[in-house]
């Protein structure tokens, strides 16, 4: 107890000495909002750099790592500092080489990314507030246990409510289940992806009609199954090209047989496929695919966000995803959107798939590029705002 | 996006291997739950020692640090190992120190604690599942932004909802209020505390009225106020020996002007004193008497977990606390319950506290100790099982 007492007098006394000092030598730059409170680095200047300092007297290297590693320079009193190219605005991972282990910041908050709780910074981008929390009426997320019999394990799962959920009793709604990246896990969209804050305030301003967003792992094992990347890639299917694709057989069974009966039986929902959507970011755009393609009468609104579909020019069409484009009249009466997106950075595969799935007779395709972004974040917490405001409509 | 993917691609590569290996290597001992996922280490072995390693070829010095520190030693291959002394059951913070910094574990889940986001490993309780994931009826927690007039800003609460909060429309249900400890915040409760699934078991045996418990943090400042360990520390009342205590003046007002009426106006609560309690640990015991001793028309029941009252026998009863307790008989119809805990670790203060109350006439005492803890989660999260099975009652 004393030892922790002890651990916080020091924390508060550093913390204010910091503070005091640091407002001084910095004045033109910010602490990050994604900084623990009263931590003054990494803080931002007004063209965006990121100005790093840490005390690590007894360390032979530093190196921040904002997506490109830079070197700390080392001054008398043990302090590293560096100051690194002015950054593209959102919401970016970060972590600290010291002498050669990376680890995060313990000045930053952490959130799961990379398979491992990692440091990010938030850059702030003037002039666009749609994931600001604002004086609208707030919904809420819940954190919630559930029992999957496909896993036999209690799993935790969030879930957005709108504003108005709980006094409007006889109102249902409909449902968007939604899918992190690879090395994430629910809390991808919960926090990093700020949902509650932007689904408050597209249904404030009308642009989206109110509804639940479903928010699970995709990690999910049978009794006695091994880990997802110790169990073989999914192969391709026939016409398809070869190529990496893991499996997520066992999320769909999950989802399928567990998750969706669960939340319709717990929850004011619309249950019917023309009141469902799901979408997701990078492998979540693979799960997303993997789902609903097989299972179209259940979703009639699909999202990619750099994340699939997975059609090139060399894909026999009527092929790939066991069939689901064979018949093109089928899946424009079922599928009311089908949404691929990602960031300009990341190339025009987008594009190229929508182009495709146009000529060979699939309408309800919209294309989305976030500007200026890349596999990131910003790419999709920008195309949620866009895809939720074309859903359910 | 490639840099990301190629990370990914190495933490399942690594995974994999690493996984295979420590699996023979230690097989007598278990990954701790509270790893990321795929994480071979820290590892608990059945006599409770913990079991470290990580790889950092470059490092000069490595410390694995769960409340004493450990020097850890390298092997030929850059493996740095080290078994600690067997532990007691509960939840324990622990940090990394590489080449004199301190870091956390990048194999943890992280935990906002001592100030920064923090590791802790969980070590088992044989024999002890109040704090389990059953097969019960479960509620959920809500997180959910609401303005504060006293400073100007939105605040994230977190509000668990017992099980069939939402079947019952016409229910209206009792509130506890229970805060964090120094260096932690609203997220406390939620996650190191496990509160949900603490109430979920006692509503379950019957043992717990259904109850609202409201999670939020005491870090509160009005505009161009500064951070609390800038402001003074309240001063001693008359007839009360100085000390340091800080000044929750401004949270008191957050929680009384802004937090009550939000949830009495936006959940179904019942509103007057007698169905409203607060509690609080460590710092937030100091909170908790602060806010109730003064407001006793509005809490029936008062915890402090490891944190106060702050009475010794040197104290002139009649003057501490402004006077709270100068008339025994109005405590004693306001106050249905004072509880007082901690483990026995930490010493005997909150008997002697109780028994010099009692001998002041303040009846409704009940003095609790966590045996064989310390200052730390697994006596809190008893002290909330037992306080929450006395409230409301």
């Amino acid at each position: 107890m004393k030892k922790i007492l002890k651990s916080l007098a020091v924390f508060f006394v550093i913390s204010c000495a910091c503070f005091a000092q640091d407002s001084v030598l910095f004045k033109d730059s910010e602490p990050a909002s994604t900084n623990v409170p009263n931590a003054q680095f990494p803080r931002i200047t007004p063209d965006l750099r990121v100005i790093y300092r840490i005390k690590a007297p007894d360390a032979q290297k530093v190196q921040f790592d904002l997506m490109k590693k830079y070197d700390m320079v080392k001054d008398t009193a043990g302090f590293w500092t560096v100051t690194t190219d002015p950054q593209v605005p959102g919401f970016h991972y970060y972590q600290l080489w010291i002498d050669g282990v990376s680890v995060s910041d313990p000045a930053s908050e952490t959130f799961f990314g990379v398979g491992r709780m990692f440091s990010a910074i938030e850059i702030p981008n003037a002039g666009e507030d749609f994931y600001t929390v604002k004086d609208v009426p707030h919904g809420d997320i819940r954190t919630k246990w559930y029992f999957s019999k496909t896993t036999g394990e209690w799993r935790k799962i969030y879930i957005y409510c709108p504003p108005g959920y709980d006094n409007s009793p006889k109102e249902k709604y409909p449902v968007l289940y939604i899918q992190h990246g690879g090395g994430e896990d629910q809390r991808g969209w919960a926090i990093q992806g700020m949902t509650d804050i932007i689904l408050d305030n597209l249904i404030a301003e009308g642009k989206a009609k109110p509804m639940l967003v479903v928010m699970e792992t995709s990690a999910a094992r049978k009794p006695g199954e091994p880990p997802m990347q110790m169990r073989p890639p999914t192969p391709p299917a026939p016409g398809e090209r070869p190529r990496m694709r893991f499996s997520f057989d066992t999320y769909k069974e999950v989802m399928i047989n567990d998750l969706i009966p669960f939340i319709d039986g717990n929850f004011r929902t619309l249950t019917d496929g023309k009141n469902r959507a799901m979408a997701g970011l990078s492998m979540g755009g693979m799960v997303t695919t993997q789902v609903t393609l097989s299972n179209l009468d259940k979703f009639a609104y699909i999202g990619c966000f750099s994340g699939g579909p997975r059609i090139t020019p060399q894909d026999t069409l009527s092929k790939v995803y066991n069939g689901a484009f064979a018949d093109p009249a089928t899946f424009n009466k079922k599928v009311k959107l089908f949404f691929i997106s990602n960031g300009t950075v990341e190339g025009n595969s987008p594009i190229e798939a929508g182009e495709i799935l146009k000529k060979a007779g699939i309408n309800n395709i919209v294309v989305y590029q976030s500007p200026g972004t890349a596999h990131e974040w910003l790419t999709w917490r920008r195309s949620l705002h866009q895809f939720a405001s074309l859903i359910f409509k």
